[in-house]
């Protein structure tokens, strides 16, 4: 049976994803392991929180003549459960599960008793007296959360082969259709509804979902929004066509941006692609942290000025990154541009890796790279250590349905052959060929590929990779390993490509406008960005009190079986603190004392109690 | 006739404020010109925008038995009007003015009218339907309004003789007294009432006042305050005893430990004063910038942890270095250590002096100390440039009631004879002696005093003020000029002291642990900060390719009768901008540019339009 993924374009102008169900991750790969976790973890966590909050009580007592109680949570919880049951979805497609049959039917009463014969279906502005539908969608989240349940219709449509809650989806989306009709400006202050309209109408065909997404798109950016926060927080300062610096709350921009190009996926409008573009390099190019978060400023959640991006009050929210890689994925299918798929395994194995706890069950929201000692982390948007749950609990799912649809993002087929974006052990199978990848990828530089079929086998070779080599048998070579950039082979029957990627620990820097991170570097190995946690030096240092020589050996430490298998060892100058927060300039400070440190990967970090961290590490 | 100015303790635990009436500074003087502005277009300007926002409609609709329209502007707008009606109560002793006779009448009529029998006088809570007295004090400013009410009768009374306003004041505060009386952990989520309610027990002799602030101060710490913002954001996370960490809203933690002082000044409680020098020790130790700036982060106008200082993102609200110059004026009265009037003068000269436009009609509420090249100005809480005007109009009405009264806090007085703490061109008469002092100063460095009567005279000398030299006719030199100290003469009538202080500029480093300028000095000279502004450099420059030589020598340009008549000139190389964000390590970066490059102080940036603007200039 074929299972379609995330993102299924009809037109398909560059490259097509591949059914969910023609790949597998290995089990036993980073990105399997993460599947698994949150099939076994996460998605119950989901669950039993959702229950917890009143999710779904925000939907039962509305079932009763006289509904007892009051909504509970923020007006927009009802998108909590959209995600979690698309997370469902995706999972029982992946794994073909039934263990979630009964709360999948139990949500599906409550939705079809509480769905009004027009279709609206919001248990905020259902359950609070004196809320009228479409009366402030500034700020009531209406169509996104509608758009999160047509998200989750789709997923479980395509995994599950529901038909239930599609129905109930479409009578939402058609009551959008109708009332999009009408003169109103009827946007949504978070945009969202946008891919999810498209998406239903590629899994439905019915084209006034397209025409919906199509008026949302355009509506936008007409100062519809004047509120608190201003245009720009919503991305309705200036249309989309003319938006192409990243601003305002940057999971909003983000999702609109997945959204309209998604249209273009759709209808060919060149002029989106080229909007999208320019926003992507804006966002990309000077306002992404090095980790793959996106939005710099806790304020209004919003991505800040170029190079505005302090690594100790980075947000990053965990759903920005999901959002950017979904947005990624969506450029990648209209371009087949490696630059894309880079970046989506930056934030992969970084910003979105670092925000689960090893348990599977806890969480940052926020995701800095920078946490000092003596940081107060009593405050939920900055903890210093993962939380189960939050109030506003829009990351947990999130992160559930990512990961339940995730090997839907690892590769595409063309008319030519397969193309690999997200290297990672696993089978990926294309319409003429099957490429087994055995690695131990990101730990391991070596990708073996055996193909069964034939036909052209492309795998994206990542912008760190210099110095990458391929030996090839049964297969020719068309265009060689070079980094950034998608080597090439076709493929007889049985061949097998072997890509070694050399993963020696590097130095990062950062163009000098970052300000917050001036005379520092990072450290890297592969896609994997490090860090040094206080919990791995000796007593009486402090993790502000390290320095690096630039030109000092860095070390391999295998530690199998690990959280962190992969360890790095490297020399550093543990520096005396300073008495005065501001002196007269002298060119010469105490030199300080050598240790030894050890870096771990910055996904890891925050699971051994709370503690001061740093990504970027000044030179001495 | 005798005015006392702001603070004025009856209980003197180290050194007295001299009364207004008894300081004069030069109105050419800097210190001077601004309270000359003050009282030409600032006050003025205030009492416009005051009328045109509706704050006085506020009031007069209340005064009909059915009010027309609804309360306007934020809740707590009653205190512009407060904080406007003090300032001119302060330029009233100042300069004798009787300009504003009719509209404080019309005020005092508004009020008398307005209050209810009880004592109670809130526009918002009385003009708002459904809103309780003290029903959620969390949010609701009460006592925070009515604070500011005290503290403008308290200056009405002593600058301009008012008792009307003394009269609604006292009824307000015996309500409060009243109140307090009862079993509620009555404290409002914004500290302001505290110092208020010291000060009109100074100024009336009733010490139930006194008691009221005392319980204010020990009721606050027990985490009354529950919530969104949790309760380290109101100081209200430990009793004020424990709470030694600068914590929360920056001018809620200044404003109470002003408080704090203040009562310390009555009741002579060690514990308190003991807390405060800790309290102290942090927020000016750890968390203040250069300017004198409080409060690193946008969102809940908080500070940070210690040593996270960003100066693009700088809060560094005006209200907050306002509020943190009369807390250390306070500490200074205390104990009269230079610490706290080195405080003083490093605010008022850059963080404060920077708020206001030359024009003094318009102002900064947040006061960054970087503006990056295309910097979105679109936000009210970080604009390019001074707005005439706030929607939370905090700000403007707090600069016009410290400047009015500024002359107060220059110089004290003891039994052995004067202090000066602000050096500025002026008179300054203590019981026994009085002081006329000549200087250009920030502009020069030379202070030459000239003293009828006898007795002892101590003069500040700044910090950075290494190599002064003193010269003396006609006294005996007790202590010889030390940075960071107080010079001390004993003067015979008639005599001369002639104090040099080094201008030379100076390079100025921070902590390592501030990492958003590492690597980075700032310029200043004298007391004052300077900067550069992209106005001052060449085409095709911008502000973010500057390096400097910290070796190279710094040039003084002098302007006569300009806003900037010193500026500074050195040489600096201009850098290539990069083009990857981030990018492998390089030692070796290209070379640049030689440039010379204007500093102005920072104080008069953006006057010239907008555009990007540096304190903190990467070295070479």
């Amino acid at each position: 049976m074929t299972v379609l993924g995330p993102a299924a374009p009809r037109q398909l102008p560059y490259v097509a994803p591949l059914p969910l169900s023609a790949v597998r991750f290995d089990p036993a790969s980073l990105l399997g392991s993460w599947q698994e976790l949150n099939a076994a973890a996460t998605i119950p966590h989901c669950l039993d929180n959702i229950r917890r909050t009143g999710v779904l009580e925000n939907f039962s007592r509305l079932t009763e003549a006289d509904p007892p109680g009051k909504f509970e949570g923020f007006w927009f919880a009802d998108s909590d459960l959209y995600k979690t049951i698309e997370a469902i979805g995706w999972e029982m497609g992946r794994s073909g599960t039934g263990q979630w049959a009964e709360v999948l039917a139990e949500v599906a009463d409550l939705l079809e008793r509480v769905q009004e014969p027009d279709g609206y279906l919001n248990s905020n502005i259902q359950g609070t007296e004196g809320k009228e539908r479409f009366g402030h969608l500034e700020q009531s989240h209406e169509l996104y959360c509608a758009g999160h349940l047509l998200q989750a219709a789709v997923a479980l449509h395509r995994g599950g082969g529901d038909t239930r809650i599609l129905a109930i989806a479409r009578r939402v989306a058609d009551l959008i259709v109708n009332a999009l009709g009408d003169e109103l400006p009827l946007i949504d202050g978070h945009p969202e509804v946008e891919t999810a309209l498209v998406e239903l109408y590629r899994e439905t065909g019915d084209e006034s979902y397209l025409r919906a997404a199509e008026l949302q798109v355009e509506r936008r950016g007409h100062q519809t929004f004047t509120g608190g926060f201003g245009p720009p927080y919503y991305q309705d300062h200036l249309p989309v066509r003319e938006a192409v610096e990243a601003t305002g709350h940057s999971v909003r921009q983000l999702y609109l941006a997945a959204g309209v190009t998604d249209l273009y996926l759709e209808n060919g409008d060149e002029s989106l692609l080229k909007a999208m573009e320019q926003l992507w390099d804006s966002a990309f190019g000077s306002k992404m942290y090095l980790t793959g978060g996106h939005g710099s400023r806790h304020r209004d959640e919003a991505y800040g000025d170029a190079y505005e991006l302090p690594p100790d009050r980075a947000y990053a929210e965990t759903c920005a990154s999901i959002a950017a890689l979904q947005w990624c994925w969506r450029m990648l299918l209209a371009t087949g541009q490696a630059r894309y798929a880079e970046e989506m395994e930056r934030s992969l194995f970084n910003a979105i890796a670092a925000s689960m706890a090893s348990s599977g069950t806890a969480f940052f929201y926020s995701n800095p790279l920078q946490l000092r000692t003596g940081h107060d982390g009593s405050s939920e948007d900055a903890p210093s250590e993962r939380l189960p749950w939050y109030d506003c609990a829009c990351c947990p799912p999130n992160l559930a349905r990512l990961l339940a649809s995730l090997h839907g993002y690892a590769a595409t087929s063309d008319a030519s052959g397969l193309q690999l974006h997200l290297l990672s052990a696993g089978t990926f199978t294309a319409d003429a060929l099957t490429a087994v990848v055995e690695s131990g990828y990101p730990w391991d530089g070596d990708v073996l590929v055996t193909v069964s079929g034939q036909g052209e086998l492309a795998i994206r070779v990542p912008a760190w990779a210099t110095g990458a080599t391929l030996t090839v048998t049964g297969a020719t070579v068309l265009v060689e390993p070079e980094p950034g950039a998608y080597l090439r082979v076709s493929c007889e029957d049985g061949a097998t490509v072997r890509l070694s990627l050399p993963l020696t620990p590097r130095l990062i820097r950062a163009d000098e406008r970052v300000d917050a991170v001036r005379g520092c570097v990072a450290i890297a190995r592969g896609p994997l960005v490090y860090c040094i946690e206080q919990a791995d030096l000796p007593d009486g240092v402090l993790v502000e009190q390290l320095r690096l020589a630039a030109s000092v050996p860095i070390t391999e430490e295998r530690v199998p079986d690990d959280l962190t298998p992969v360890r790095l060892r490297l020399s550093a100058i543990a520096r005396p603190l300073e008495t005065d927060l501001y002196a007269a300039y002298q060119p010469d400070l105490p030199a300080g004392t050598p240790i030894t440190v050890t870096a771990i990967p910055y996904h890891a970090w925050a699971n051994r109690g709370p503690g001061a961290m740093r990504v970027w590490l000044p030179l001495s």
